[in-house]
């Protein structure tokens, strides 16, 4: 595992792995694991939360983080994603994290670059620690998922949370559904290898996870999304719709957040809300890959001593 | 002492300690009593100054930065303060400074957040650890503070500033007044506890520190102000005026200095003039501040030391 | 040498001495010579790039580097270059490094603060460690320079990195000529103290190494540029007109490069391109340069030892 570029080249030993490394790192502080290392965040996509994740990751492993936010570099001036990539990595970091709208674009860099490089969001495509996070969040809460059901709740369509959740719950032995308004479905949803129903009810009462994906509120414009009022009558988890749950049943929302639209207030602050262990566990789960991809041979020395 | 939220809050005895400790900073180069530590400055409000000020105290305190700026951040997605202040909390930081537009926010969040929380400005509330760095600077050019007049001038109705200074000042014995257009004075100037006056001529001989207040340019637009020039031709403390102080009266400004406007470049770069003090004692008192509300006993065992 | 404000300014012994730390500095990983330092990057002007270099040899130097975006601080508030640089020298760094669209602005904070400062580009003046890092890979590549043939191809007349590479260059005892389209060339350009042309073609076949410049694409709108189209036609070093480089000769580029425009992506990425060495080496440069200016007996003693 030279790379982290797409939950979808995980095999199940690598996802177990990955999920003790993170198991093994809440237990400590810090784990100066990576020490004088530097890792460059280079954002093309905005993202304050998950960049602050991987910082605060990067940090607890003893390295330093290097921030290049695209929109203020020379990519605003017309540089290619090679030239930057290929600029970056004369700079001598050890590991490239990497937001960007285009789908493939870590795949890209990979091949052009020596050093490791995570995918933290490509377009539509994957969003790799986000579904290794909800994995975490899903043990912690209920153990083992093999034979657990998720419901995936929102935009599948252009969702890449979505995407790498069904890669990695799929090899773990999880049944995933899927479920939105026709217009925010894949054309052929059958082609995700997933149950997926238009309507929560007839699927919440067996879920014993549902993750609500965040509305982008400008899919609106674009008339992928009903209004926001039917949305959220009709496909927010609801008070009242919530009540269908099983007991036991966790609730998960990658962030931010849409009060009111995804889901009811609440539901989010509610004893079945696990979105802030999310958050927390996120920082684990990126140690785990940081230090997987940098310096395997270390981290399992630390893990067994 | 939790947090710092508001001078109001600090007792007399809380107010000497912190400027003991800010002395003692004084005398060394740093002092890593918050090692392993992460801070995270939380700004809604554009100041390089004020989060650069605490950045350099954070790492003299051997603790780490994490900038959070809110306007590259969710909250431009729309998430809640509350929402983002969780979703930080989760990431397991051990103290937030705030700077918000709206006043309060900075107790909102200590409310739901267990870590210490510093407020850096919150709308036209307070600003505590100017007031704290205001006092120290005083302190150090004049000694004792106590039955000493100090006249702030400027935009006293809509100033942070002027509130967290007055609460500090009135505790530690000074004497204040203070001086605006009658636009600039809040509706019953009284209520600060103050005197006022509406020249500056009435008050500046028996000064012993003059505090001029930065003149917010956009206030004109909203009809708060005179014209900048009558501004500064009736309140300005200009090279004439300043002729008008005592022999060993200062002169503060929190910055950044409007030249010509607030005060004459004669006397903002003259002998008077304590501005530059201001910023450096500034990094003195917020490391005072932040090993306070994070590890009063090992600051106190190495004030000792 | 307490500053670096100009490659005017430095002697050849200077030259070679910050040559030999660069290649020492190639040698380690990192060298903790400045640790517990601050050092300042204040960039007036937008520049991820150069950014990140300087903070990559600042924590290669074990120092930390603050970050001090002028866009989003007190200067967009109105506040002079003066008053912005004394209130970052009133928070204790050890070093200011300034980048600033106005010619001479490093050299007016020299005069007016007390630590070392370093010139990181000032408007159409100097770039001195773009000119000792191309300086550095010239020697790299070829050897000693003396006697040398470099050929500068592009905007002489608005190019700090030309301006600075020429002073380092004719001191080094290397033979330049430049060469652009007549509107970007300076009125009078014998008073570089180069040769100069307008076709790239008379200058091609002697040269030892081609420096492009990078064309901003704004002129064009200026009218001091061409069309792109035809200052690529003539001016471009096209695959073809590369051809005419004598066996070893070396092609150079600031960049960020627009591919196709200033020189072929043939080029760009072919064996005579030293442009991602130059990156790699800018960091080593700017660790001499920083370790100079701010601790020369501890360089000289470390470069020893």
């Amino acid at each position: 595992m030279k790379h982290l570029l797409a939950a979808a080249d995980l095999s199940p030993t690598e996802i177990r792995f990955l999920m003790d490394a993170a198991k093994k790192f809440s237990t400590v502080d810090s784990a100066p694991l990576l020490q004088g290392k530097t890792i460059v965040n280079l954002f093309f996509e905005n993202s304050t939360r998950t960049r602050t994740s991987f910082e605060v990751a990067i940090r607890k492993l003893g390295a330093g983080a290097l921030n290049f936010a695209a929109s203020t570099s020379s990519v605003a001036k017309g540089e290619t994603l090679i030239d930057t990539a290929k600029n970056i990595e004369a700079m001598g970091p050890h590991a490239i994290i990497v937001r960007h709208a285009s789908a493939g674009s870590p795949l890209f860099l990979s091949k052009n670059v020596s050093v490791p490089v995570i995918n933290a969001g490509d377009g539509f495509h994957e969003h790799p620690t986000q579904a290794l996070l909800d994995l975490y969040t899903m043990e912690e809460k209920l153990g083992d998922v093999k034979g657990k059901r998720v419901v995936i709740l929102g935009d599948i369509a252009h969702s890449r949370v979505a995407r790498s959740n069904i890669h990695i719950l799929r090899k773990m032995g999880a049944s995933v559904a899927v479920c939105a308004p026709p217009t925010l479905l894949p054309p052929v949803p059958e082609t995700l290898g997933v149950d997926f129903a238009y309507r929560p009810e007839e699927l919440l009462r067996e879920a014993d996870v549902v993750m609500c994906l965040r509305i982008q509120l400008e899919r609106q414009n674009r008339m992928q999304l009903p209004s926001l009022a039917e949305y959220t009558a009709f496909w927010g988890l609801s008070r009242e719709r919530a009540k269908l749950l099983k007991p036991g049943a966790i609730v998960l929302h990658p962030g931010p957040v849409n009060r009111g639209v995804e889901l009811d207030t609440e539901v989010a602050d509610g004893p079945r809300s696990a979105i802030l262990n999310q958050v927390y566990n996120g920082v684990l789960v990126r140690m785990a890959v940081l230090a997987t991809v940098m310096d395997r041979p270390k981290l399992e020395k630390w893990m067994k001593g």
